[in-house]
């Protein structure tokens, strides 16, 4: 397994919580083609596996080593790459999930009644994105990036467009028969103080900032990111420390 | 039923599923005596029954209309007048369960400890209270009692103190082997516009407001108010509202 799928699988009781709430939300009713888009190292796929286990299920990611580590972990169900911007299948589905994967699209606007036009009649789009670009762990990369010798090489580092609740509901309330929103902060209790934070955005949110840099750079960045991240997450008394994350989930029956 | 508890119904449906929510995340264990603070008319003890069907289960309320719809809804189950700021029982529980009730009550510094020393040995405490008091609906109401003919007569509406996530982690972490805290934002879709939403704060948030007044006070009240509902959640073009209504969740096991 790559460093990437590695660290990404380091906290993936707390990363596949949210799954668990996402696919509890998906309405009852006869599932027989599902898919998880954007699918990781299958963690995602496995809790949709749980909760249909009669459906034929697939998944895709655009990552060799993630549909690599999905394939280990479940042998039965194909997994494809593919790049969910050009996604554009043949026949239907009951369930499409998509799980921690649309953030990194652009133009939501087209990309979401696309999904739904890919729903059979009653079927579900069930959607989980981060929401988290204004919490500590965010701003305090680009300050870091911002203010380090590594100014010029990272540079701007830029998100598709964030989106809140509303804006997806006046989109899919005319598409669909109910559409479902809620937002989550869980507070993940994490062992190891600061440094554990750090772990966690490794794999993830720090990628675009440390990929530009040779290794003494990426050390030195992640030693200026550290102490930032002790300020702003204090530990508790016995070294825990509460990472809040929010996340917005949606589930759309058409 | 009386005004209170027949307008609380009113959206029992919604305002029911954070307690699925909470209570799906009570660990599994063999759960013998459960007891609901706070059971207003019920709907969270059926919640709490429904999961754990064997154990025997009771309900307090301070409240007497509460109490009769609750035991018209539930009749094999205890229910009894009670305080939760002395409530003091003889022998300890194994789920303590408090749905929108606490919020009421001051000093949670004191009231929390006190509640987990009266669960067993790998118990749980179970606590969900809103935390919206910064929403519009909220603030809109203090505007409109501090610009109107009525702002003596109401005076100022007081609330005990509130906290955040990591108040209860560093309160309760030294007293539980686990305490999961999440904060979840539920995006209410409400049929009938403004009135919709005034209708869901009626029985809850106005009533400090509304309890000083006259009749004629009270409607010129909620004109004024309905006014401001408007303006701050606009309605979609099919005139549903969406209500955004944030809650603290609190799962903490001895």
């Amino acid at each position: 397994m790559s460093w990437s799928a590695q660290q990404y699988t380091l906290f993936e009781r707390e990363r596949t919580r949210p799954v668990h709430d996402l696919v509890a939300a998906i309405p009852n009713g006869a599932v027989q083609r599902a898919v998880d888009l954007g699918c990781g190292p299958g963690n995602s796929t496995e809790v949709l596996l749980q909760r249909f286990p009669l459906a034929h299920i697939s998944g895709t990611d655009n990552a060799e080593d993630m549909l690599e580590a999905a394939r280990r972990r479940l042998p039965a169900v194909t997994f494809e790459r593919s790049d969910i911007a050009t996604w554009n299948p043949a026949s239907r589905y009951d369930v499409i999930l998509a799980n921690t994967s649309l953030q990194w699209l652009p133009d939501h606007a087209t990309l979401y009644p696309h999904l739904v036009s890919k729903l059979t009649e009653g079927g579900t789009l069930a959607v989980q994105t981060p929401d988290n670009l204004e919490e500590p762990a965010h701003r305090l990369a680009r300050d870091v990036a911002a203010h380090g010798p590594w100014q010029a090489k990272i540079g701007a580092v830029q998100h598709p467009q964030r989106h809140d609740a509303r804006f997806y509901f006046t989109l899919l309330r005319p598409l669909c028969r109910q559409v479902d929103l809620w937002r989550t902060t869980y507070f993940h209790v994490l062992q190891g103080g600061p440094s554990a934070i750090v772990a966690w955005f490794k794999s993830t949110a720090l990628r675009p900032f440390l990929g530009p840099l040779s290794e003494d750079e990426q050390n030195a960045f992640l030693r200026a990111y550290t102490e930032a991240i002790a300020q702003a997450y204090p530990a508790e008394a016995d070294g825990t420390v509460l990472l809040p994350f929010p996340r917005l989930f949606l589930v759309a029956t058409r």
